[in-house]
């Protein structure tokens, strides 16, 4: 069923624009559906590699997604696989932080975890968007379960310290509100004959109707103190069952107030693609996805190895690493072809003689910093006293995001918060300071919007991406000026050597962006391969 | 930390309302956030019934949540307890079909669920809003499980047969392009001045940049082809990794389009207080909170049991009952109190003397008619084909809705759907017809928007509420002038006996209404009994 981009035979897409001439748009759709294929997505199912000639040899390097998805699919198709990774562990930015590890920093900061059992941080990704349908594909072929992330929690706080006197403000009072604003300005506008002159009288009649349901405005088309309101945005006192059950409006916030909050930027983030509802977590930990590749993969890695050096020539590639647990050690590793997925942050300080333009383009992207806190509490209060189940917290504190843990619901014992989500300038001030001094930073600013972080703080984890040795950033950072040129040196092709991940890709951050580029990456390889292989 | 309404000791609300006055704003703010009660809920924790007298005994009618809750709380407050149940098993609409099942309807139509292992389809009651603080707090009791359950789902879609061909269209299309509409048209209005009379210029100003960010303006304030937009209602060709990832925009649906098909209309359901996001489900079905208090109750229960005659008289409580697996008997228990949970639709049929004011009640409330149907499919094809995981598409159909799975996600084997969700004569329509019919009939509908529905079906259920031969209906629908003549004198205890269900409640149909009724109905029964063993 997969469609190789530019392959010879008829694509899907070829098939269903036939299919539409010639049948009309009704059997497309049918069509379309019964091809699983309503969209054009970046993935489009399992890989073709069919025909890799034999005792052909693939070095990858970096066991991150895009390294072991390249490996496990380069592998299926019959190559021969070598992957080199720098920490004792699959994964890379895919990973989960749990209780007894041990991670050290650039400048040989070490935190020993000490989380409750079962209990996490993902100080990678966290989130997995319907629409990345490489990442879930592999979940599902290997096996990783998946559960629901929550993203959007109407009960959740969003928070100003600059408005309403710093106190938080429930996500679904200032979505209903804002929107509810927002349709009374436009239906008084409308009845005003604002839109006469670009909305048929008819529109607007229809617009008028859907203004009212969709803003819950009363019968005058205000939104007011009432059961309309208050059915969006909550009640002062909500129904509930038998006597002195009935409900009490809650009252709205006024425009300019909420205005003025500015809070309403926190009410669009679930709408956008890759925010939306439903998302998903592997059940245990997103390090769940890495564990199951470096299982698959077994002993094709070799973990520990940092690589000094890559170097190719016409026969082949041999790449220069020392074996971290035998310091000053220098070993090699040679193959025909490889697969680079070393970040560019840490790839650009590596000898390697590529083309000037890969080179350049290498060299061109700086990296985003980020820090993320794991706080363990005592007890669940956010579920137990503030009703809040999954989800974020937005605040325009440095830590910005509180995220509640998607699983576990109702646990006794402890559990773990998502503390701080901090990034650019907010970060390098935070790792000015020591690990420790970080956790009680993010302690500090998350008591504003829960009290009960004063009482119930644990104990807390600090990892700064910008200060990894493996990573050495958070994602590539390109801008619409280093992509145009910059982005396609970087992909192509360079002799013998391809590069992929999350920096080859327009997903950053994203590990569907390192998986779809390194499928990308490796079919064009094996297309080179396949075609050198003919000629010889 | 309960707090009975009306109870004569400081009440938590008197308490901060104290630190507010004295100590300001913020200090109650802490305190409100560290008394775990920020917000008047209809729930305020565990039920306190101290002082019950020795052997008083309360016969509580019908084993839903409401019965069974009542006979939890009043057997750990000292009260002896017995439940009459209709049914073989315990929960009432709290119900989860499973394969193996059989479900007899009235008229004596008799279903076998065919479904396969752990599959099931909840014929009542299917999600928990994250509010519901009373039936999320007793399945934290008694150890029920939680997940997530997805209610909007951004790719599921929106279909009306009347409009785009019949094509769906996806949820994230209509609700970007609608609110990106509206955010045109309110900033073209604002920059065209038509605001001046009600909005200050600096608020104008605010609102403008407001508009831009959250309808995903471009940066004339237009609605357009292009990133912005793509980010909320999809691409046309969605980024990816490696070579030719460069997305392409999709195009929005004009304004007149938009109103003209009307599926605005579902684009806020999921901003309604109850159909907030999160909301939850037991894990296995929300039957696993029924089985939990049936577990926990045991032989308190007595099931098969059809009640025919509720007498009640100065000493106590007679009730005739009917054992069904000895058709034609005739049984009486006797209790000092009694706590009837019976649907209003049966129960005006038994003899009970009450007052007219109860009896009229009782008489007034009528019931909705409701069909759902579960269908087994052979594969999961909505997420294998269409890349939809959990959520609900909604149709013009008599289907009304598809609902999809917010488990088991990617599991091998077969699936079940939500079918169909038929409300009032659509269901009076379809109970015309005989069970496999209902099902073949939603099977014919699903398949406009399914179409892979016909080669995949396998086999389905159909429960018709309304001719449930325990509920007989779907919930009790009160409007605004029953409400205000009949709902206390239903709510008031009739002297030895108080109605609860969700029925006795501000929130029919859910299951926090049983709850809550029962609550309320229980703590003022046993404040009646107190004062009476006090005068006594």
């Amino acid at each position: 069923m997969q469609n190789g981009a530019g392959c010879g035979s008829l694509s899907r897409r070829q098939l269903l624009r036939m299919i539409g001439v010639t049948a009309g748009n009704a059997a497309m759709y049918q069509a379309m559906s019964s091809l699983g294929f309503a969209e054009d997505s970046p993935y489009r199912g399992p890989i073709d590699l069919q025909g890799a000639p034999r005792n052909t040899s693939v070095l990858i390097l970096g066991a991150g997604l895009a390294g072991m998805t390249a490996a496990y699919e380069l592998r299926n198709a019959g190559y021969r696989v070598q992957v080199l990774e720098f920490n004792a562990r699959p994964g890379g930015r895919n990973w989960s932080l749990r209780g007894g590890d041990t991670y050290t920093e650039l400048g040989g900061l070490t935190q020993h975890c000490q989380f409750d059992q079962d209990l996490y941080i993902n100080p990678g990704p966290w989130r997995i968007p319907y629409h990345h349908r490489g990442i879930l594909n592999y979940c599902k072929r290997l096996g990783v379960p998946l559960e629901a992330f929550v993203q959007i929690n109407y009960n959740a706080y969003l928070h100003s310290s600059r408005a309403f006197g710093g106190k938080p403000q429930r996500y679904r009072e200032i979505k209903a509100d804002y929107q509810g604003q927002v349709a009374e300005l436009l239906a008084k506008t409308t009845r005003q004959q604002a839109l006469d002159a670009s909305v048929s009288r008819e529109d607007q009649e229809k617009l008028l109707a859907s203004l009212r349901d969709w803003g819950a405005l009363d019968k005058t088309y205000a939104y007011v103190p009432g059961d309309a309101s208050s059915d969006r945005r909550g009640y002062k006192k909500a129904p509930g069952g038998g006597m002195s059950a009935r409900p009490i409006p809650s009252e709205p916030i006024g425009l300019s107030d909420l205005l003025d909050s500015k809070l309403w930027q926190g009410i669009y983030s679930g709408d956008t693609f890759d925010l939306q509802t439903p998302l998903f977590q592997p059940v245990g930990g997103m390090g769940r996805i890495g564990d199951a590749l470096g299982r698959e993969l077994g002993p094709l890695i070799r973990y520990h190895a940092r690589v000094t050096d890559i170097h190719q020539d016409a026969r082949g590639i041999s790449v220069q690493y020392e074996d971290m647990l035998s310091p000053g050690s220098q070993l090699t590793a040679s193959s025909d072809w490889c697969l680079c997925t070393i970040p560019l942050s840490i790839l650009a300080q590596i000898p390697m003689n590529v083309g000037p333009a890969m080179a350049a383009a290498i060299a061109a992207v700086p990296y985003a910093s980020a820090v993320k806190v794991g706080l363990q509490f005592k007890r669940r209060f956010w579920e137990e006293d503030d009703d809040i189940y999954g989800g974020i917290t937005y605040t325009d504190l440095p830590i910005t995001n509180i995220g509640y843990p998607s699983s576990g619901y109702h646990s006794a014992g402890k559990g773990v918060l998502l503390g701080a989500y901090i990034y650019g300038v907010d970060a390098m001030e935070f790792t000015a300071m020591a690990p420790p001094e970080r956790v009680q930073k993010a302690v500090d600013y998350g008591s504003q919007i829960h009290p009960q972080y004063r009482e119930e703080f644990d104990n807390g984890v600090a990892v700064a991406w910008h200060r990894s040795p493996f990573a050495m950033g958070c994602y590539g950072m390109w801008n619409s000026d280093t992509r145009a040129r910059h982005y396609d040196d970087l992909c192509q092709i360079d002799q013998r050597i391809a590069l992929a991940g999350e920096h080859a890709s327009y997903l950053p951050g994203w590990q569907e962006g390192a998986i779809t580029s390194a499928l990308d990456a490796i079919e064009r390889l094996h297309r080179r391969i396949v075609a050198q292989a003919g000629k010889a």
